[in-house]
């Protein structure tokens, strides 16, 4: 298995992306194509243990920048790193690409090379509920706003895919979140939805709230793009946040002995557990290849669990699957078109 | 100062109202109206100490049940102690009402008997970003779904009329809930929002995003009610399920005596000052008159402190501002109709 790297890709690239990539590919045993500019590359190699590695170069001579406009950079830029290693999946040159750098420009670069997968109507990322539900994927996480009852049932048809062949649950539970458990309450998209998912073959539980995420109640929660990405934030901020007060509130009662050797090193290891850098990468659902996305943040380790993603993601044949099923869920449920 | 209670409303109906009631009769210094049946009433006066407490009793024979469709009941069922309650507000009998029953049918009758404020296209109930912010004020809280711009242009003015005269917060921040900080991030709704609120004479600070409100970016958050109900709700959720994770994780490694001293009365404290109970009610916004609303799960404390904020919206004029400030609104940001 190949996996292409955009070494340029990202806050830290491309000292951190090189890095990470190199033990990726020996941790997961694939072989790599770092995608970027040579000299900048080479000068990471050369201080790096490369023995055992099977790698290769591709030269791309363009960067996309985190703040440029996503369409119109992949339109200017057909040498940027990320659209060059993109071109190699589609030319089969590569199995998977790997990026942690713009992830609107990853997303239309995969959009404009690889296409969206016959019927699907958005590609969409999702994120796992790190560390307080680890078997809980929401999606859309971001990418996605204004989504319309066809759009949220190919989500969740996604979703529940992901769940099954990268997380191993059997026979995922999904459900749409809502301000309210009983079918009828959300906005006008939920509740159109709702029928939608109620026939569509897969394991729909119902709504759901959003208290109701930290405590697991389904493996796939369903809902808007705008919706999921305050809710991952939310959540990050708040952990955060929380972890402080407790950790300022006990340090002026407990005895200094305890500080040291129970309360910070637990709450360190708590912070580390539900922090979104143990989330590496995602993969784009809905394109035709394996595209998986990180933080623009990410150092070396992330990268590591990102090409894990990406490995997972073609071993499980997770393009296919969804291309599959998508065609049965037609059958099912027939989503009106807008 | 007259306050109207709905005795009848609440999964702890009549008892921990009444009780409630009297307590905050005395406290807050102001007349008390119990409306619902008598019997039921005079049944816990009997057991309640009532010296120096200035109280009457309205007769209202039907009660409203949590599961009742709101439209419906309000429509069918005048002598509801939620509409008759509501009634001596509209007559003038009372200045305020306090109900810890059927939201939506709270809100129903305070917009048929009451009336929305002029130029007020949807009446809007927020919600204090209890302990974590304590000067943070998000709206709407699920009341209202599909929010278009001019109906969120009237929450953040309402929102911030909210927090100067009911939080004592000079010129409030206001703030878009989106999935960006930038302008041009988020849904339709919030992108031509975002244009209005900037001249709409508000201390307007741009979009925000999920991570900014545990960090109190902004004393108004404005978002779609399917939104705000899901940051109260995962907000509550993620709180309980961190405490209990940073109490089982310590309380496996800390000497026995640090637990009983330290962490758990600590934790509870922490606990308790991030629960919602502690809201009581909050006022809906945009009717005319003073219409306090609970949780259906109240017991005594929160009526107390619902009349709390009855009175000071009373006594802060809140109502007659809403009514001026939406006038000359009117003149800055003229947001399209649909």
């Amino acid at each position: 298995m190949k996996i292409a790297v955009d070494a340029m890709g990202g806050d830290y690239a491309p000292e951190e992306i090189v890095k990470g990539a190199l033990v990726g590919a020996r941790e997961h045993d694939v072989e790599l194509i770092l995608v970027g500019q040579p000299q900048a590359i080479e000068a990471e190699l050369a201080e790096a243990e490369t023995r055992g590695i099977v790698f290769s170069l591709v030269e791309a001579p363009q960067v996309i920048g985190m703040e440029e406009h996503p369409a119109q950079a992949v339109r200017r830029k057909k040498g940027a790193s990320i659209v060059v290693a993109t071109r190699l999946v589609g030319e089969g040159a590569a199995d998977a690409v790997v990026t942690m750098g713009h992830t609107g420009a990853a997303m239309i670069a995969a959009l404009w090379v690889l296409g969206p997968i016959e019927g699907i109507r958005r590609a969409t990322i999702g994120t796992p509920y790190l560390g307080i539900q680890e078997q809980t994927f929401i999606l859309d996480g971001g990418a996605n706003v204004d989504c319309k009852p066809d759009h949220l049932l190919q989500f969740a048809l996604m979703g529940s895919l992901y769940a099954e062949r990268m997380m191993g649950i059997k026979n995922p539970t999904v459900a749409l979140l809502s301000n309210g458990a009983e079918e009828g309450k959300g906005g006008r998209a939920i509740i159109e939805t709702f029928p939608l998912l109620a026939k569509s073959g897969l394991n729909f539980i119902g709504n759901m709230e959003g208290m109701d995420i930290p405590l697991g109640r389904a493996n796939v929660v369903v809902t808007d793009g705008l919706v999921g990405n305050v809710v991952v934030k939310l959540t990050e901020g708040l952990t955060s946040r929380l972890l402080t007060v407790v950790e300022e509130e006990l340090a002026s009662i407990l005895p200094s002995q305890a500080l040291d050797s129970a309360l910070r090193p637990t709450l360190a290891e708590i912070r580390k557990r539900y922090h979104y850098s143990r989330i590496g990468g995602m993969p784009l659902l809905g394109v035709n290849g394996v595209v998986v996305i990180g933080h623009g943040r990410s150092k070396a380790p992330a990268v590591v669990s990102a090409m894990g993603q990406a490995k997972r993601a073609v071993k499980g044949n997770l393009v296919e699957a969804i291309r599959t099923d998508l065609a049965s869920l037609g059958a099912k449920a027939v989503a009106p078109t807008r």
